[in-house]
């Protein structure tokens, strides 16, 4: 007998996450069903995201913590996603430098997610996949983004730990502030810390953490100086990031997550199971859009009627007393 | 008695314009009934969409429009929508230079449209607010868009007819080709035509456009000069949208267009119909969502409860034999 996709993903083999992950890339039938039936063996990953401005080292930072992750015996799934281009699989990982390192290691899945069309389905794409790597059993789950927006900004709200990456100079850490990143990171790190002026933008940083700082009881925000390219305070940003997780549990905050990234899965769910024969094609859905372009009825009503169309067809006097 | 907002809006009344403008930004209960109920009431405005690189005088090639439709004497409606940045009402508007000499005028009506929140809501309260104002009468809607991106692109889309504004000078029509503005252009205008290298930028467009265009039975984009500091080429600008509007009826590509509409609306309304009372709050919802955190069920099996629960909780055995 041969293995459903779903019990390869299980069994972590590299070709059936991938398969996968193409299939939510392209929303194939099936893949909500596939996506439900991993739900219950997920829940053990640390999904760590990974943001800041073009040219901060992002992707050689990944690396970097992907190796040291290996290193300590933890398996390592990386995402990274763009969402200001559709490009294919390979592209974005080229500039990585360790890539040698971690290529052939079983247990570490690296790949690039893009979505065609709408950018909401972005969003949801990357839930999904987190899903599929957490299923195929990643201890970690790095979610790189490249780029600073606002789509940006809502893909690091499903990790746990979102890291932002700033460089030495000035203007950098007000890039990412102006952008909004200042409010999503649980760990600053300064890249590149081998460059002048690293201890000056590790104080800018501490000095807007400070000032951004209301409630008394929260996480307090460390910066993290690295340099990827050396593997250099990559160890430590690991045990922060670990700590991080730790606080999380502790006060309760994981719970909030799961149960926020949980409330939106089912309400996407809910949106797509409702409106799966409401598409051209469908002669009800074609019909009630030709009576709205023709403006015999409005959309609201149309929709309403499609939605019910089965209760309001058969009503039942026995229930329906006033019609008696 | 007093009027409704509908009624007033209906009655072209600029502050009941301005109110449901407000209703459809933050969403509020019961806007959905309001634009169905103005529903029947639409179909008769022009919709023109105009967008371009930042720099490219936008916000005056809108104002110089508004003033030439109007001295012909057509109403206006101006929607002025910012992706990137959700901004007070007037902000945008400050560095137009002919308000004065159309404020005041009862039939044109200005306005930034702004959401916080999601991008995909963007799009839909365009859509809405397109609406109110084709049902207050506006025989034209400008839809300016600031930026060059993919929302944008997608803003376009529901603009009957579309501007792309270049200016002078190597690189900018270079720089709307590459947002993928050269393809949904209808019309396009070099504006700031009095500055050097305006003619080389008018014959690159062309060149671009002879190369691009496949099809055999096509609209033949057009390439207008426009100074609209100086008001120049604004009237022969509209005679190329009024004639494009033509083409459209006549080869049942406006019928098209709005069919497609219609459609995004009846899926819209259906959405919002379905995803009503699937929110934190809800009991039903708050129960499921937490069954799905807990991972005793997935998100799709507590969609499909929750969407279809009241069916599934009163089985009735008639129209079930194989139960019996």
């Amino acid at each position: 007998m041969t293995a459903t996709l779903v019990e390869r993903v299980l069994a972590g083999d590299q070709g059936g996450i991938a398969r996968l992950l193409t299939r939510i890339e392209r929303r194939a039938p099936g893949v909500a069903e596939e996506i439900a039936a991993l739900h219950e063996h997920t829940g053990t990953a640390h999904v760590v995201g990974i943001t800041g401005p073009p040219g901060s080292g992002k992707s050689t930072l990944v690396s970097a913590l992907a190796v040291e992750y290996r290193r300590q015996g933890r398996s390592v799934g990386i995402l990274a996603v763009d969402p200001s281009s559709a490009y294919s699989g390979g592209a974005i990982l080229g500039d990585r430098i360790r890539m040698n390192e971690l290529s052939g290691d079983p247990d570490v899945y690296i790949r690039s997610l893009a979505t065609r069309g709408a950018l909401g389905g972005l969003s949801r794409a990357v839930v999904d996949g987190l899903s599929v790597l957490d299923a195929a059993g990643k201890d970690v789950i790095l979610l790189e983004t490249v780029g600073v927006g606002q789509v940006e900004v809502d893909i690091m709200g499903v990790a746990h730990s979102t890291v932002v990456v700033s460089i030495p100079g000035a203007g950098d850490a007000i890039q990412a502030i102006k952008a909004g990143l200042l409010e999503v990171a649980d760990v600053h790190v300064v890249n590149k810390a081998d460059s002048p002026g690293a201890d000056r933008t590790v104080s800018e940083l501490r000095d807007m953490l400070r000032l951004s700082r209301r409630k008394a009881f929260q996480w307090n925000v460390p910066v993290q100086k690295t340099s990827a390219t050396r593997q250099e305070g990559v160890v430590e940003l690991i045990a922060e990031l670990d700590k991080h997780l730790g606080w999380m549990r502790e006060h309760g905050v994981l719970d909030e997550h799961v149960h926020r990234l949980s409330a939106t899965r089912v309400r996407w769910a809910a949106e797509e199971t409702a409106l799966r024969d409401l598409r051209p094609g469908v002669p009800e859905f074609d019909a009630a859009v030709d009576e709205v372009a023709q403006r015999r009825t409005d959309p609201l009503t149309a929709a309403r009627t499609l939605l019910g169309h089965h209760e309001a067809t058969t009503p039942d006097p026995a229930t329906n007393p006033k019609e008696g």
